[in-house]
This record gives C-alpha cells, structure tokens and sequence, in this order.
C-alpha cells in the first residue's frame, strides 16, 4: 500500500528543481532511519510529500531547495511522524476529532484504530462514525475491521454480530486498511468457522491482519500463525516477546493505562541483532494519561529508558510500524515519503517541540496549530443506554435455598493491579431465597445488564477482592460488550447507579452511603465523549478521587477496573449477560 | 502478498499437533534472520509451509514432532530459501524450466524475473510464454510486467510496444507480481506519458514496483524515486549504494556475468546501524557461470567475502528481498511461512548440501531430485528473425562524398570491460560513396538490422575499440530490440553471420578468414535456447576461445560484448535500427 500524492508530476518537478517546493525545512539535524544515521540536512516538501533532501554527508555539500514557504529548524533534530501500531481511540474516551487534538502535538501523526469498542455497539455504522468522523484531521487515522464482534461467539450478547460479510463492508471504506486485533485466538486455533470465513477475506486480499496472542506459546502460538495474524501486542514478559519474535511475528510493544509492556519487552528483545519486528503502541492510554505523560513519544521515551538505543526507538515507532502495516512510503525521511514530521531538541527526552503533517506545521510548544473543526455526527447524539425499567428486585441474587449457607462460585481477583481471576468456591449467606452479603464482605455482587436493546438479558455473579470496601461502581464501558456492569452490594445503590448512567446515557458512576458521588458522563455509544482532553480529564481526576476512597488505591487508574470485570477472554472467570464464564474451559458455569 | 496454502485448517492441525505433519526436519542449526540467532532445533512442516518449530533456546527443549516422514539434518545449518530479487531469465540462455534445473541445487527457491527481453521481441506473448512455462516448477519464478518496451520509445524499432494496457493485461496473471525494472528513468523524472500512465497502474493497485536507477544521483534520484520505484540494482560505487539506501531506496547487490557490484555496495554500506534496505541479485548471469561459480549462493558468499556478516549476508538474500517485494510469509524460517529451506555445511562458504521447495526435498548434493518435465510450447518454435533479403550492398555505409576523406560520428569504447562509450569525430576514407576501412583499422562498421517483421529498418554506423582486430561478431541478442546486430568490416563475412543466424533462428556467430567459425544457437526468440546449462556451456566456452582469437582478451565473457551495443540507455552513443543515438541528448544524430 502507498499513500499517493494528488499532484504527482508536480512533486516530480519540484524534487528535481523545475518548479519550487512548498516548504523547506532548513537547518535541521535529520534522523535516518534507513541507515541509522545524523547528519545536517534540508528538506523540501511539495503537496506533502518530501521531494529532496540536501544533506551534509559524503562531504557533500548541502544545497539551497528553491521554496514558497521555509521553516528554520533551528538545528533540531528532525524524525519521522510516529505511528501508533495499536489502538482503540474509543479507550481515550475522546472522539476521533477529539483524540486528534490530543495527540498530534505529542508527535503522532499516524494511529492504526481498531475500533471494536464502538463494534460492539454499534456495529458497522459504529466503524462507520470512527472512519467519517476522522476524515480531513491533521493526523492519519487508519481504521481496522473488527474481528470479534462479540469477543466470543455465544458467551455474551453484544449490540452486534460481525461477520465475513460485514468484514466485506468495511473494506470498502477508504481509511479502512485491515482487520483488528484477532483475539478470538480460540476461535483461530480451533478452526472456528467464523474466524476461518474472516481471516479468509483478508488474506485473499493479502491485507493487513492484527494479532492478540497473550500468552500464547509454543504449538499454539504457532497454530496462531498459520491461522494469519502475524503482529502482536500482548506480550507481558520479556520471554513472550523474544519467542514471537523468533517466530516471525511484530511484538508491537504496549505502554497502555493499564498494561506497561515496554520496559519487559524491551529487555526481552533488545540484544537481537536485529530489532525491525518491534514497533510501540499505546492500546489503550486514556485523555488524563496524554494530558500528563504524552502518547506515542512518552512510549518511546520508555523504550529509550528501557535500554534501546533513541534511534533504534524512534524505528520502532516509525518505519518498523509502516512496514508492519506495509505501508511503503511511510515512517521515513527520504523523497516520495509522506512528509509527516517531527522535531526535537533532543532524543532522549522526546519532548515535541513540533510537528509537521502532510507538509504543513500543525504543532508548536504543545500547542495545535491547525483548527480541527467540530463536526456533528448522529452517533453523536444517540441513546446507546437501552434497559427496560428494573427494580431493586433485579438486582437479588436468587438462591436455589431459601435460608442457611451455601457453596457459591466466585470470581477472585489476585490484586487490584491484574484483570486476570480465578474461580473459588465460597461459603454465603442465604435470606429469604437471596444471596445476602454483609456491606465489609470482601465478595460484591456484579450484574451484567444488555443494554443494547435487543435482547434484555441479565445476570448476578459474585466477586471478590474486586478493591471496593464500600459503595458502588456502575459503567457502561464495560469490554467488549459493553453491557452495563455494576459491583455492588446494596440493591438500591445499585438501582441507583444505573438510573444515573441511564440518565447520563452512559458512562462510569459510582455511589456511597445511598447517594450518587460522582460520574463520568460518556454519551457516545456509553464510550466516549464529546468533552474535550483537559476537561475529561477534571471529571476523571474528582473520579479517581472518589475511587480511592472507595478502596481502589493501589490499581493506577481505578476508572479502569470494572472496565474488564465482563471480558471473557482473560482468565479465568469473568461475567457476562449469560452468566459466570469459566475463560478456559469456555463454558458458562452454574454459580451454585 | 501472502502466499496462501491449500489446506490452511489441515496446516493449522498440524501445527498444534491434532494431525501429524508431512514432514518433520531433525537436528537443524537454525539461522533465525528474525533476531540474528541460531539454534538447534526440529522444523515440522505441512502442506508446504512450516507449520511449527520446537528449538532448544532460552532453556527450552526440543520435542518431537509427529510426522509422516523425516529428513535428518545431521547438525547442519539450515537457512530460509534464497531469493533472486532481480534477474532477467533470458540472460542465463536458458528456457525458465532449464533455468529452475541449473539454479535449484544451488540454493534459489525464488526468483523475480522482469522478462522484457523476450518482451521486445514477443511483447505480451513473451511474457506469457515466461509466466506459463514456469508453471509448477519446484520454485518460485515470479514475474513482473515489463515497463519499458521498448527501452526507450521512438529511437528504435523493436518487436513490441508496451503501455498502461498491456501492463494492465500482464498483471491478471497469477504470478505477475508487479512493474518490471523502470529504466526509462529520463521518461519517469520527465513525467513522459507512457512512464506516468503505467506507474499510476502500479501505484494505484499498490503493487511492487521495480527500479533502475544508474548513476542517478541528488536531485534526479529524488525525482525517479517520487516517481514510485523503489528498488535499484544498478549500484556500481559504494557511495551511490550509500546515497540510495539513504534515500529509503532498496538496493539490489549486483553479481552478474558482466557486473560485479557486490565489494563496492558492501562496503559501501555494512557500517550502517541496519541493513534491512539491502538485497542481492544477479540481474544476467549466464549458463556457464551458474555451472562454474552457482547463483543465489554465489552471490550471499560473494557478499560475506566482501566483509558482510554471514548472517546478515544471509538475510540479505531472503528475508529483505521478500519484504522488498512485500511477500509476508517468504523469507524466513517461522510458522505460517512457506518451508523453502536450504541446508549448509558452512554459512561462510555457500555450499549448497540440500534444498527443500514448498516442503519437499528437490536437490541434494548437486542434484535436482525432483523431476522438471520437458514440456513443449508454442513460441519455443516460432522463427523469430525475420529479415527480407539482403544484399553485401545493404552493408555498405554510403557517405555524402564520392572519394576522399570525411569526418565522420564514431561511437567509441573506453575499454573492453566497460559498456559505456564516447561519441568522437574521425577522419574516414570514402571510396565510390562509401565509407571503407582497412582490415587493420580499430574502427569497425557497425549493423544495426530490425528482425522483428514488422519494419524494415536497418542502420550502419562506426564504432572503434570494440576490441576484435579481426572478423566479424553478430548476435540477435542486442539489448533491449534483440535487433540482429553485426560488427564487421567485410561486408561479405557480414553476409555471411546474418545468413548463419537466419539458418540457426538466432544466436551469436563470428567468422574470420571469410569462414563461419562458430556459433551458439540461441532459438527461442533469438535469445535462448532449449538446450540445458551444461551443454549451453561447452558451445560457449568454444565461441569465447574463437572471441578470444578475434581479440576479446580483456572482458571476462566475450560472448556479452556485442549485446550492449545497441542499449540506448548507457551512454554516451549506441546503435540502433533508426541511426546513430546519443544517449544523453535523447537524439538521433547525423554519422557525417
């Protein structure tokens, strides 16, 4: 694939001279990532594309680009846009607009989005919103197929079904350039007659497919293989990285909110002779953390501070992500590239000083320079909250006794800092018929609500060690289905809790001693909002606040735990619509 | 691209071990050009690909695989298949399936031919023929369309003319990959018609487009490469590999029978931080040298002897090329990519020992193993000289003076070793009107004669220090036109070579002493032949020796002398059926 530019000749006669660049950028310290090299440089651009470099090496001599416009570079250093291997824009809880705006100052300029957040809402006119609402930015947003739609076929009732032939649909889209992280890897490993009928879409069509192996290894890393994907973004110890490495996969290495990868991975793999199958991704990485660390180049600045070299770091980031994606005039400096650009003081830092995309300066100091318009979009302004009314009834866990003790069983957490359980067997107590939880009992109740409006299915488990000694939590953001999921233990909390995000049409929300305390409004698709960084980023503050008051003080965010509390795909048990899931054995079991 | 296996859900079974594999490969060094490493390991493969690898790293053990049948490797190396990223078939003499028997055995599972030899005398016909007789071959021969047919349009006459609609007729064949070598590079950074249509063909599919790039260098090179080629293999001095490589191109390493660029490329390059831009190939290596040195083989040793790591060497001849051509499962030894695998004794050295193709063991020692069926085809025995008759007449160059002397236009050769000429003036006699030279002159006539039987074109000049001092050389290889050309100053023996190549359907003959002394036939199309490697090699080692006696000391292989002549791309003059052509003007131009 290639990014073409719209007047070619024209670049043709600007690179050779007969008419004049756009834009030069002179005095600028160029980092090649073709050769690994630093030299002196300019560098003209035409319709966005860079038409020549004159540089100072070999002892030559660096020449003046006859150009329309000039940007001294001052003697910075100058590297590629940055790419971002992996992402779902919808976990930044910004828009794509919104994201954009976010991001580019940090020096991103290309992020591939798999959005199979909004998938399981929305479906195709939900991938649809993510492609149109990010068409014309300042950045490059390239858009995944979502591959598991819902995570696992028949565990979980998401607002939709994607198969081969939605896959179809989507590639018709312009931005859309291949299919999202595969994780239904069971499904792959197994033959799995969905995933055989999309992966097969794809590679007749030699296109882009994304992986996600965690802890994949192995002969069913290498079952994995042969099913198609050939990148993944996963690996947690510096063991997996090497052996997906050795196997001929991309390790994109995530720095998410969650998941801090790089440091592992790096040490992993960093002795290699060879280093052009790792790239960098942030996954999931949310406003307030953007707002605070930076994306992409917070992402290499820790891969440089985990021991790689800066240049072999910004590689990572630009050119090997490009190749990754196959992409073959992407992630360099060098004529008939795109030029997207990114300039530093120094490397080590990664501190953005500004940012050039597609030929025109769109950030300086931190600040966008370029007006993303706002745009109205009807996804936008859709109610995605669809729960026929309940009552505190709804929210009882029915016993097969009616008084007395019995076996029940429960998700365990290990810690507040992994989303991986186990399932116990614990002893609890019955009243009149119903589960009945003392409010300092380290095990919740956790319902799961559809709330797509398809179907109204719901479902009580138990959990413990969740991290909340006191009150609710409520969100609508709730992986991947998203169905309303609510830990709690008093019902009319609870009741409470979900006639705010009701209200609020979704979003994160919690409460204590019976009263609402706080929420994270997030009207889009119960995904995202429409707010701005810094202002989600206030709301998320006050939240966290209240989150570690509730007990949640030693998970980094705690807006993310309940965020993957109905994930059946991390073992070993989860919740979902349908009942307690065991992960592993992929079944739904009977909590008695 | 990806190359797809047949039986994906069997390759799938095989890999996490419900079905046996076909083939189970023990005691292997594997040379991992993934991460540099090398390992002992066991290599299980099904239907053609590998399916997966148990090796004793990171304290791992090696565990069995089951399998149908085994292959022991005895503790030797075991690499990736080699690939040729550019080479033209026709340059070796033989047909493709006597060219898969000579180069098999020696390590080359993949080939990417540009047939535009056979394209100017048979236009997509040639093409065809290429692609179709390959067919099932125990390799890869991919294929790319011509782009410049003729080399350069309007200053010769050859048999076909290609633009945007053959090419677009070229790339609905199964294994036509993409654009052929782009050599018009004054048409591409002049955005001449033909080369902006059929570039906007490729760049619009996406599709790997292949370069041409000598000498090209500042602000030409960055024009040629916003043209949309990529690739270049015409590198001959370490700094214009360096400056390409730095300007993201890939460079193909050169070891041909007439150029040797592999030193001066390695060391213009392997002090780079990567050498992933880096690729080997032999572009036109005869029979007689595959025979005499190998290929592939000869080429990563060759490269390994000029100072590059042999791993590196390695990768350069496997991994880099398929990732050049974007082919996402080729290159390397890893799940889901296709088992074509070489085993070595000794990296540094070359030395094939065995070679397994698509999963199967195909040469051993030396030896093809499988079976290459001769089969018949069409154009295999179609004339393709056609020349009306002519007369000693025709071979006269008339002067515009009756007697005396004239200044005349002389194409002059610098050297034997060199193709690269000089357009001079010098005195000549003129007898009767014509031009006429004694037999000890060190000027010669020149015959440029079109043969493709649709004109009748034909054109005499002067050349000197071509390098014979007596006799007459013709061929109807005469690169790009394949037009018969003769150097001659008797017109009589001149008669006599052209009749001899019309009797033997094209080749090279010479004769001295008015005699025919030898001839290799070349009978398909005029620039191969249907007979094997070996015996190509003992007609041409007799016709070198006879070259040899005319005065061809110098030039490793006398046969190559005569086929640049009439390329009117390497400057400064050359001959073709229209005049005498100076190459850096772009104009025909007067001889008197």
């Amino acid at each position: 694939m290639k990014i073409l530019p719209k007047d070619k000749k024209g670049l043709i006669e600007a690179a050779i001279g007969k008419k004049p660049c756009d834009l030069l950028i002179k005095n600028a310290k160029i980092v090649n990532v073709f050769t690994g090299e630093i030299y002196n440089g300019n560098i003209g651009v035409y319709d966005g594309f860079i038409a020549h470099i004159s540089c100072s090496i070999d002892n030559s001599e660096i020449l003046n680009i006859e150009s329309k416009n000039q940007y001294d570079a001052k003697g910075k250093y100058v590297i590629p846009g940055l790419i971002d291997s992996h992402i779902h824009i919808e976990s930044t809880l910004m828009t794509p607009r919104n994201f954009a705006k976010a991001v580019i100052p940090c020096g991103t300029t290309t992020v591939v989005t798999d959005p199979h957040e909004i998938a399981n809402v929305y479906g195709v006119d939900g991938v649809k919103y993510m492609h149109d609402s990010s068409e014309g930015l300042p950045m490059r947003q390239y858009v995944l197929a979502p591959s598991c739609v819902p995570a696992v076929l028949g565990f979980e009732n998401a607002g939709a079904e994607i198969f081969s032939e939605e896959i179809e649909e989507m590639l018709k889209l312009e931005r859309v350039i291949g299919l999202g992280e595969v994780m239904d890897f069971l499904g792959v490993i197994e033959n799995s007659d969905r995933m055989v009928n999309i992966l097969s879409v794809l590679e007749e069509r030699g296109m882009f497919i994304q992986g996600h192996a965690p802890f994949l290894s192995g002969k069913r890393l290498s079952a994995y293989l042969c099913g198609g994907a050939r990148t993944d973004h996963e690996s947690r110890t510096s063991q997996e990285a090497r052996e997906k490495i050795r196997n001929g996969m991309y390790v994109d290495a995530r720095e998410s909110s969650i998941s801090k990868n790089v440091k592992d991975v790096v040490n992993g793999v960093k002795d290699f002779r060879y280093l052009d199958n790792l790239t960098l991704c942030t996954d999931d990485r949310e406003a307030d953390e953007i707002l605070e660390r930076g994306h992409m180049n917070d992402v290499v600045r820790c891969a440089i501070e985990s021991g790689l070299n800066p240049i072999d770091a910004i590689r990572c980031a630009t050119l090997n992500s490009a190749r990754e994606l196959g992409i073959t005039n992407l992630g360099g400096i060098a004529p008939g590239y795109v030029a997207d650009l990114v300039f530093l003081e120094e490397l080590e830092t990664m501190n953005v000083e500004s940012v050039i995309f597609n030929g025109e300066i769109v950030a300086e100091k931190g600040v966008l320079l370029k007006k993303i318009e706002d745009r109205k979009f009807e996804i936008e302004e859709k109610n995605s909250i669809h729960i026929k009314d309940l009552t505190v009834d709804d929210f009882k866990l029915k016993a097969p006794i009616e008084n007395g003790v019995i076996k029940a069983k429960v998700i365990e957490y290990g810690s507040q800092v992994s989303s991986a359980t186990q399932i116990i067997e614990e002893e609890v107590r019955v009243k009149d018929g119903c589960v009945f939880l003392e409010k300092e009992d380290d095990i919740k109740f956790v319902i799961v609500i559809n709330r797509h409006g398809k179907i109204n299915t719901k479902s009580i488990g138990l959990v413990k060690n969740f991290g909340i000694n006191k009150g609710t939590i409520g969100s609508t953001v709730s992986h991947d289905s998203h169905n309303l999921t609510i830990v709690y233990n008093d019902i009319n909390e609870a009741l409470k809790v979900m006639n705010d995000l009701i209200n609020i049409k979704g979003g994160i929300s919690c409460a204590f001693d019976g009263e609402i305390k706080g929420h994270l409004q997030l009207e889009v698709a119960g995904l995202m909002t429409t707010k701005e960084a810094k202002e989600i980023a206030v709301v998320a503050e006050k939240m966290k606040i209240t989150l570690r008051e509730m007990g949640l003080t030693e998970i980094k965010n705690p807006l993310l735990r309940i965020v993957t509390l109905a994930l059946p795909v991390i073992p070993e048990g989860k919740m979902s619509d349908l009942g307690l899931i065991d992960v592993n054995k992929k079944e739904i079991i009977n909590i008695f």
